[in-house]
């Protein structure tokens, strides 16, 4: 599919984020004002789309989608109000559209408006689905031959995260507290972590409800869109707790996600197939179709005040499992899922070292670590570093992408208890 | 304490779980009707809040309380409300009030009413807190001389569940499908579970947010009640998928909650200390006063059409780490905790096998099959089978009771994707 051409010239930039191709979907306020709302990214611009459904611009739906600062209003909808959305949207920002006159006074310069949480998380899981982080991880935990837990191979493995801790690009992510153990120790100390690390992800966004077990096929369907997730991650204080329960609160300080939800819609053109299966999957996790997207990803770090570096290239195709076939296995013991639901995809590493997702790989558990632009090393995140994911889709003179999701790391509290 | 007389007969008879010290909320509608709405339980009756609140009886708040039928609104107020709230519902219904003519109207049999959900849970975390079950259970998985894991004395170990699958008692519950390994085959197949099983625990509601560590004295300062829970469940998908991080299918299905929400404050007299520390625990963790009540636990299992035979009686004072201890630990990373999150004590089992709380550590695994009164054996949970846990405090000629937490076993659907 060629670029669609849209009246408004920086969306048709072959390097923009957001062409008429995009159409992502985020909440927005002007700087300085308390009044977020709903917008579609758009070139350098964003359609208030409150203002243009007040407008009678937009009329897909007898119900109101955008008097809540939210998208899961539309989600509820359900796909035939998506589409039509979608298609309301095109036709209002296409070259030649009757409609350009009403339309620009409603776009909003991105540069001046600050950016919000774009929908409300139900409740967050979150995945180990990438083999190639599976395997590095394994291996630093528990060597190389039980690298792959036994199950591994069978199912999506994943975990249940906090949704309360799920914020946008741009929050501040302090340090966190924790209990740590140290092999030279016999016991634990309270102390703020010292290996805080990042994993790059993709999160899906549940946008219509099931409760029971759900095929391959009807979890696809019931997939909303994608961000880039950020799934922050205390390698001390979870090396110490994990067992035999799994990640608790060395996942809890925050997950950070992208502002702008790429719809499913937006990205069909990239749809890939997984990788070939070593075991063949039990019937109910097959694949129905390609089942994830050639999405190019970036993570860079930059010391406070200083430029950033990339410290890792990958791609969401290096997945094992997609993210239908993680909602799918969600659901197979019946549990019910709902409009909001966030799924993290699990950490995304290729094969080699330069396209690892976490610095625990990238360092190889701080053995070895990565040098920056700027002559500094890093094994884990420093206080003021930012981190940044970056995705996007490559069409053919166009691209499909994310925007940042960012976070900087603050220092911890100094005493935790002391308010 | 003494029995606080009602001028409501039944609430004044020595082994009514409901007298005017407990006062435990709910939701309720009247048979056959579809208009939920907030109550609070005296002797065999419901007071209806709504219409209190409406008929000018209730006037704690600037706010309605009871519009919606879930005591979140309540919680949202504060625990000056809550005492508010607490002090005039126990005026009203007290000997003697001089409201009596103008309440008795609103009081609604209980055995007429169908009991809802109590609340909206917002996030749902189960512990593992309780020491004879971390013994038993790690024994059976890891081996006597590995059974409690290093940091199980150091911190309340605990994982995120699914609050979407939290449901009332009386709700039946399907036999889940899943992933099962058999140790004689190679590789998994999908099925439903082969054992079904129960976990006897109380679950704490946070009726008051927080963001930030929180100390333990303030994390009880923030609970607003208790409530039984059953945590449903399967073994076999536990045992499958558990590691590395931890349950997830196996959990997911349902967990049950009885309908009333015992609040903290009529909990007060029953306080009672946490057991003897075998290692000091850290600051951050450090009891500061009673932290457990006496509250005695009873399960019981009905086949389908037969009576109910007792399989396990033990105390809530069993567990090793109180709710504010959790809680305060979930905390310690940062967490956002919001009203309405639901936290699983973890299963109860007292030191002797009839005070186990879940048929693995009664049948120790399936080995030991227990015998019920009418003759028949269970390892784990048939269909049919209805499980009910039962909860009361015991006063000086009073009970503060839970009422029951019941659910039946629903057989597997036949193919779980056949619509």
């Amino acid at each position: 599919m060629p670029l669609k051409q849209s009246w408004l010239a920086t969306a048709n930039s072959p390097d923009c984020a957001f062409p008429l191709n995009n159409l992502p979907y985020g909440v927005f306020s002007d700087a300085g004002e308390d009044d977020p709302r709903c917008g579609v990214a758009i070139g350098d611009r964003i359609l208030d789309c409150r203002a243009a459904e007040a407008a009678g611009l937009i009329d897909v739906s007898d119900a109101a989608l955008f008097e809540l600062p939210f998208w899961n209003d539309l989600m509820e909808e359900g796909p035939a109000v998506w589409a039509a959305l979608r298609a309301r949207l095109t036709e209002l920002l296409a070259d030649g559209a009757p409609e350009q006159a009403a339309v620009e006074p409603l776009l909003v310069p991105m540069a001046e408006a600050t950016l919000h949480m774009p929908f409300m998380v139900s409740e967050y899981t979150d995945f180990y689905a990438g083999r190639n982080h599976a395997t590095n991880v394994g291996t630093m935990f528990r060597g190389a031959e039980n690298a792959l837990p036994p199950n591994w191979l069978h199912m999506p493995i994943g975990y249940n995260g906090r949704a309360s801790s799920v914020v946008v690009s741009g929050t501040g992510i302090r340090r966190p507290w924790g209990q740590l153990k140290s092999p030279d120790h016999d016991r634990p100390a309270f102390l703020p972590s010292r290996r805080f690390d990042l994993e790059l992800e993709m999160g899906a966004i549940v946008g219509i409800a099931s409760d029971g077990p759900i095929t391959v096929a009807e979890a696809d369907a019931n997939i909303f869109g994608y961000v880039l997730l950020n799934d922050w991650s205390a390698r001390d204080i979870q090396a110490w707790e994990y067992q035999p329960l799994g990640p608790f609160q060395a996942k809890a300080t925050a997950t950070t996600i992208s502002p702008w939800i790429v719809t499913k819609a937006a990205l069909e053109p990239f749809r890939v197939d997984t990788p070939p299966r070593e075991v063949e999957l039990l019937d109910h996790l097959k694949d129905c179709g390609p089942m994830l997207y050639d999405i190019e990803l970036a993570v860079t770090l930059a010391p406070e005040g200083k430029p950033a570096s990339v410290i890792s290239r990958t791609n969401y195709r290096e997945m094992y499992y997609s993210s239908a076939q993680q909602l799918a296995h969600h659901t197979t013991s019946g549990c019910p899922m709902n409009v909001g639901d966030l799924l993290g995809s699990g950490t995304i590493s290729g094969p080699t070292k330069p396209e690892r997702g976490a610095l625990l790989e990238l360092s190889w558990g701080g053995k070895e670590p990565i040098t920056l632009d700027s002559g500094e090393t890093r094994s884990f995140l420093e206080d003021g570093d930012t981190l940044t994911l970056h995705g996007a889709a490559r069409g053919d003179g166009y691209i499909v992408g994310f925007g940042p999701c960012a976070g900087q790391v603050l220092p911890a509290l100094k005493d935790p208890y002391k308010r």
